[in-house]
């Protein structure tokens, strides 16, 4: 596929410029934040081929590329969970994208269930035994029910 | 370097277990989204091998690997811009972190000089013309004054 973005040509146009001009890494992808906008939370992060990322600017809902079905990806086409892009922003150096989202129906963002995909904290300090600390006590949908016997995208 | 985190044995550990088993990628790393724990905001999105991850933890000072230097980076080291941890997060199937932190000084994380590395915005809809709008209009340190003749780590 052409690169529909700008050429990336100097350090100060991609940092200090106007120009749309994006790195995809070798597979063809850049990461992408995604935060909850009222509440700041970050719900997943997900990754983006240049097509998401059109679609996603030209919808303003949030496209992303699936590394686990090698898909194109309209989240919440199968959940019904749409997120609405409120702001989308880019970094300096162009290699990520952060969206502010709405997030439709209950506010889930996570397949597992949870409403943000981040439900556990690593505990911090020199003697740290890294046992995971739920933080979402109770998940506000049931998978099960929602995405029925699609396969777990998650990869060990 | 022997993992010295948990071996991934099965999709539900990982998922709803609480033993810390993060996936590192081909290059071992982890992508690590890090938030102003006071605003939510998004400052940065960087990688961390297991040893950046493990010093984080011990030492609750946000640690990366440098893709560009090739070295581990303890945030802060050269510019003094130290970001102090205040809670660390894993996502469903724990192959990224969120570190939600707080950052001395003038709280500035990017190194061209403004708050947060994400100043520009992407305008949206079907005739959006891709050109790229500042949401900060000054920087809050001089690169030049803090990082001299270092280079900079933007890649084209």
């Amino acid at each position: 596929m052409a690169n529909e973005f700008a050429a990336r040509t100097s350090v100060e146009q991609v940092e200090e410029g106007a120009e749309l001009a994006p790195k995809f890494d070798a597979d063809g992808l850049i990461p992408a934040v995604t935060t909850a906008a009222q509440t700041g939370e970050l719900l997943m992060v997900g990754y983006m081929n240049a097509e998401a990322l059109r679609k996603t600017i030209e919808t303003g809902e949030a496209h992303y590329w699936s590394r686990s079905r090698q898909v194109l990806w309209h989240k919440g086409a199968t959940s019904g969970l749409v997120q609405k892009v409120v702001e989308l922003m880019i970094d300096d150096d162009q290699d990520c994208v952060w969206l502010k989202v709405d997030v439709s129906g209950n506010g889930a963002s996570c397949h597992v269930g949870y409403r943000t995909c981040f439900y556990r904290r690593v505990p911090l300090g020199a003697g740290s035994s890294k046992k995971l600390e739920f933080t979402e006590s109770e998940k506000v949908f049931d998978p099960k029910v929602v995405y029925g016997d699609a396969p777990n995208p998650t990869k060990l």
